[in-house]
């Protein structure tokens, strides 16, 4: 399999398009801009789904269903996300088709009184669902999320990076004090860290968006922010502290302590099947995809090599309890022992397929009481007793998840650039990566250099070093670094 | 709280309504017809799917995701498809609003050059994916099921049970017989039918749609039928053999093992929130929600009786333990030992929210060590010794999942009439219930008696009697009975 994918240094674009299809991630559907999300894509989507919605839930939050649709005059409600929402999307106008003369046709007397949106994000239908919730601080926190499909019109769709609908989970929170929405806020950040490092093996940078930079509708966002392995950078999720300005909106106010009336305080905070592009694009290599373990929905593929149905027959009777053993320790296994493929097919459909860890065994490894065993990430082999064989594969595939995040991190830290004057930062553009420069925190500056060169300021990192510099582009004053790059 | 609810003998459609809303399921959004489904409610519909997921799963079927979207045409492309659903549905005819002097407006230049439909059902888009996903035996079953929302434009709706936006899940399998796909249509069936009666504890009887109340576009409509409290019947799921129909529509045609190329075999069946309406008036009584043991989000809710911080104390101390044995038990317990609230206010809480056992613990209780153990769906009280509690109350969640279970069925056997004449039947149906009546098999009495009753041939029974007898409508020969009923 693995000679027909085009290798990245040959061009990552397609190496990855091509990595989509061959390992039947996601294809294009007959709607512009809509993916299809095959089975073993929404495998790793629903491992992932399964680990943040745990986590989510061990911080106290709780899952909720709400409209599909928003009525077109709630955009209108908060002024500032207008402008970044009601834009590209999808617009509901009719409610009925009829069938004219044979042909299907949207029927005319069927006209919505008022247009409604297709969901681009929900702080809207959701803020005005609250007002009916909230009276009092007994009544805060709110801590909702929804698992849900959302719809932005893009114009230019790549799989899974930016569709024209795609799923996420979507929190919005409720809370009686700025403090405590800004925690809330910190906090799920540091979830969406959390899990982008210990379970996508992917090091990310938390910080917050520039004002230029930030969610529409918000005081603050914060970010994680992927490199991947072409040198740009992906913003993998983000949590917002919106203020009192969708409480303001859509008038949701409490009674306090005291008994005096305030809005409410909010944050709202999303990670999307994006996480797919940034997984593929973080790890995976010219041999096909590589899935860290504890995303992998198969961990480990056993592969018998034998000769006729005798032989068969006996490779069987071995595998049935290490299968049994690895499933003990809570391994996810597939024993592929189908006629109608060869081994060496096999071996290249499931390196394909990103699977961590793969068994072969023979008839000579009967005698022996060995099996070969084969890492994804390194494609390396050795020679493994079967004998306590269980203990050595779940050891294995937490170093196989170590590795990766170290590897990810070494090639992230390899590809950040400290640089000092226009020219260093235009040389470090080019070779991708991260560039950490002096700007002097005007989002002229800021829209200049993103003109100049594509770069935007992916963020200011959190816990920053406060240090006196100059800006690369203007030369003025500056106080800190923050971090540049070419992004998807 | 019980007080405030309406008695189902006073008015039954009152008594749901209170209850969606006091119970904190459910409520009505500001855009027309669709839903907001609150913690309460999804927490209820997240373990009915993490049920069902695990069943489909254990089948041997696997998720993945297909466009919101489907393009007006594919509508007509199967004839009888097109009546059934290219009527009342949300049509998307714009990609883009647009600020015009302070006001969103639609933007007339971005129209869509074909209206998409938001999906009342997924045929269509996915029988023109599974063209390219088959082309030989080889490529055969596709096992597929997607988890998704849908929208149907109802003009008279009702919280969970008829909804203009609900949330279900799809199957839609590809097979290489007829033989094969009608086993899947059966198996499927049968897996609706037990998750029906061991999770939600409600009866079903399993039959078939007579071809009136058959899917648009299936062959042949499987449906499990429940009977609610007040004697109307409810379709709680179905399961439909396509034939070829999408196939042919689609052009998606296999070639067999000896080469020849013929048309893929089709099945489709779901399962949609509105099983939790049917579960509400499955159970529920004139004191609140009832939920089975099995999908009650909370199973066991512990309230303290004390008088102080130090009795407090106390128990919190005696508590701890027991809620860990229960917990080791997988039994899902909440300790709500909140100050602000009076037990009574907390007794009558969780009565209305439905949680299967409530556990009082006193002062006096250390002394005895013995507590109050109550079970929602008797409303009664017994004393249990502290020693072995998390024994009995195992058992005792399993007496009220099956004690839900009998009661439900006595009800239904009870309601359920076996008449001769159509005076007979017109009697049986004012006192509600399923009605078993000689039909002649043709559609025109099905309508007629529609027409003057409002019953509708809810299924043909599988494994139904064959017996000869005269339709209780036209007096006809009739080979068999059939269960009408008023349905929702």
């Amino acid at each position: 399999m693995s000679k027909d994918l085009t290798k990245r240094a040959d061009d990552f674009s397609k190496w990855y398009n091509d990595i989509v299809a061959k390992a039947g991630l996601a294809e294009h559907s007959a709607v512009r801009g809509c993916m299809v999300i095959k089975p073993s894509g929404y495998a790793i989507w629903e491992k992932m789904q399964q680990t943040l919605d745990k986590m989510f839930k061990d911080t106290g939050h709780v899952n909720a269903y709400f409209p599909l649709f928003i009525p077109k005059s709630f955009f209108s409600k908060e002024a500032s996300h207008v402008d970044g929402f009601a834009k590209e999307c999808a617009v509901v106008t009719h409610y009925r088709l009829k069938n004219a003369d044979g042909e299907i046709v949207v029927d005319p007397e069927a006209k919505l009184e008022e247009e409604l949106i297709v969901r681009p994000t929900s702080e809207t239908i959701i803020w005005n669902t609250y007002r009916g919730w909230v009276q009092s601080y007994r009544d805060l926190p709110i801590l909702v999320n929804q698992w849900a499909n959302v719809v932005r019109w893009e114009m230019r769709t790549r799989l899974f990076l930016r569709t024209a609908e795609f799923l996420w989970q979507e929190g919005h929170t409720a809370h009686a004090s700025a403090q405590e929405a800004i925690e809330e806020t910190e906090r799920m950040l540091d979830v969406y860290a959390h899990f982008a490092e210990n379970y996508m093996a992917m090091p990310v940078v938390k910080g917050k968006k520039t004002p230029n930079e930030r969610f529409a509708g918000a005081l603050d966002t914060y970010c994680i922010e992927a490199m991947l392995q072409d040198g740009k950078a992906l913003q993998a999720g983000t949590s917002h502290f919106l203020g009192q300005n969708f409480a303001k909106a859509f008038d949701v106010k409490f009674a306090a302590k005291d008994g005096a009336l305030d809005y409410v305080w909010a944050s709202s905070w999303g990670v999307s099947t994006r996480l797919m592009g940034a997984l593929i694009m973080s790890h995976s290599d010219d041999n096909g995809l590589v899935i860290p373990p504890k995303l992998a929905p198969t961990q480990v593929v056993i592969v018998p090599i034998y000769k006729g149905d005798e032989g068969l027959a006996k490779i069987n009777e071995a595998v049935a309890p290490i299968k049994q053993k690895l499933e003990a320790k809570g391994i996810s296994v597939k024993y592929d022992n189908r006629d109608s493929q060869r081994p060496g097919w096999k071996f290249a459909e499931y390196e394909m397929q990103g699977v961590p860890v793969r068994i072969a065994i023979g008839e000579r490894d009967l005698q022996s009481l060995t099996v070969e065993v084969a890492r994804r990430d390194e494609l390396s082999k050795q020679v493994m007793p079967i004998e306590g064989l269980e203990q050595a594969i779940e050891k294995l595939l937490t170093d196989i998840q170590n590795n990766l995040f170290k590897k990810a991190l070494e090639r992230r830290e390899k590809t950040t650039h400290t640089v000092h004057t226009f020219d260093e930062f235009k040389q470090a553009l080019e070779k991708g990566g991260f560039v950490s420069a002096h700007w002097d925190g005007t989002p002229e500056t800021e829209q200049k250099i993103k003109e100049e060169t594509k770069a935007t300021i992916r963020c200011i990192p959190l816990n920053n070093k406060q240090e006196s510099g100059t800006c690369v582009y203007s030369g003025k004053a500056s106080t800190q670094r923050v971090l540049f790059a070419i992004a998807y």
